[in-house]
């Protein structure tokens, strides 16, 4: 089969203009099809600040009520998506900008009020993802650039985590590509020592994350990412990679960063 | 040839939820291929008082500074653009969102400065469509929706005219469709008295548009928007219509509205 990069983005790389330049050049330069799925939640902050909205985080999550819902659609979908899609279009790369309403192809759940209400926060799972559609409009251009905002079919924008809408697209898409799924961040992989760049975790399997876990080798700010990671191979996503937004061909190529296999 | 409709809507009813609602629920029920093209000024224009950028109009068009170009960016192709794909989506119309950077869809020149400049603003003309790539999109979805930001290949985003826009591609659709173009305003018509709703001039050709023109028939206001349908006639569309957003069944059905044939 065909192979299909998906490949998230942080905010750290989409507020500094240099090093988004740099990035959009070497993702243009992955002669595939591709998917990108980028955050922003910095700049939304700012514009929260700037419109005096007040914004509450919690566990890095944020409570998104109406005001904020409409932030992080105009930030993410709106100046963020489409600074992108531009700037790829320089780098000869014909890409598309989408959100999760967009030919429907994200359908999620609003967060139901528990102990904490989330307000306009929508939460998926791998048949949330329309991926016929997703198939489809790949076959027209070479990469989706895709803002964490979906919807629930009745109207509602929601506000939704992209790193799973990462996970859940390359879960999405196995019947369809060879799936790759990249985690860049600010880090240059997992690290055995969150202190130490230069520690960098090169593989992870389902047989020695387990004695990494029990030996606490594996930071706890790390956890959740290379669970979700983890996940997605156990789904049928070929590779999953974590690493540093700048090095994202040497990330490709496997001569940087972690990579977790089943 | 299958029949496609390119509707445009402007700022007055994009702000009102109720009216908006009501615009969706018609223009889902057109159960053709189609093309809504939106405004948003009146809603940028108050994001931009909220921000404290100030804003300059010369003759309706916006002088698009840097701050002012992010923040068109964000309210066309952001808030509004997303809201009504979520509108329609909940109407069981299938509708993906778009600006002209997206799959290289329009691709504009920035307006020279001249003894006035006005900053990022695109101008554009039908070759300036990728029929094409539109084509192959209504292949997929029922619905485009775009929010007037076109780019320039190089990276840059620019404000363009959503009449023009939807004037362009509609011109530039037509050996794929029978295009019918509809602006949709908060007039009923075209109007013999522009303080008269019911002095709707129901047809118009270029035969008696010019008699109309020299007995000053036609309101000077009027002028642009006449001038402009008639040349879109000229390059092939088969129909101009122009009406109340309100009234989009009956105009659609020819029981409202000015019709301008050739």
């Amino acid at each position: 089969m065909e192979q299909l990069y998906i490949i998230k983005i942080g905010g750290n790389i989409i507020d500094d203009e240099a090093p988004l330049q740099k990035f959009l050049k070497a993702f243009a330069g992955i002669k595939r099809r591709k998917i990108l799925v980028h955050g922003g939640g910095k700049l939304a902050t700012d514009l929260a600040s700037d419109l005096n909205v007040p914004q509450k985080m919690v566990e890095g999550r944020r409570i998104t009520g109406a005001e904020s819902l409409k932030i992080v659609t105009m930030v993410y979908a709106g100046s963020i998506n489409k600074t992108i899609v531009a700037g790829l279009q320089a780098n000869a790369c014909n890409a598309l900008g989408l959100c999760g309403a967009d030919a429907n192809l994200i359908r999620a759940e609003k967060r139901k009020a528990g102990t904490i209400d989330y307000g306009f926060v929508g939460d998926i799972n791998e048949s949330s993802v329309n991926a016929a559609a997703v198939n489809a409009l790949l076959q027209i251009v070479d990469t989706l650039v895709i803002a964490p905002i979906t919807h629930n079919g009745e109207g509602q924008l929601l506000n939704t985590n992209a790193d799973t809408i990462a996970s859940e697209i390359a879960k999405s898409m196995i019947n369809y590509f060879d799936t790759e799924l990249v985690f860049c961040f600010d880090k240059k992989g997992l690290l055995y020592d969150v202190e130490d760049e230069n520690s960098v975790i090169s593989e992870v399997n389902s047989k020695n994350v387990q004695s990494m876990k029990d030996q606490s080798v594996i930071h706890t700010g790390m956890l959740p990412k290379i669970d979700n990671a983890l996940a997605a191979v156990q789904h049928g996503v070929k590779k999953v990679l974590m690493g540093h937004a700048g090095d994202l061909e040497l990330l490709i190529s496997g001569r940087a960063g972690t990579k977790i296999i089943n």
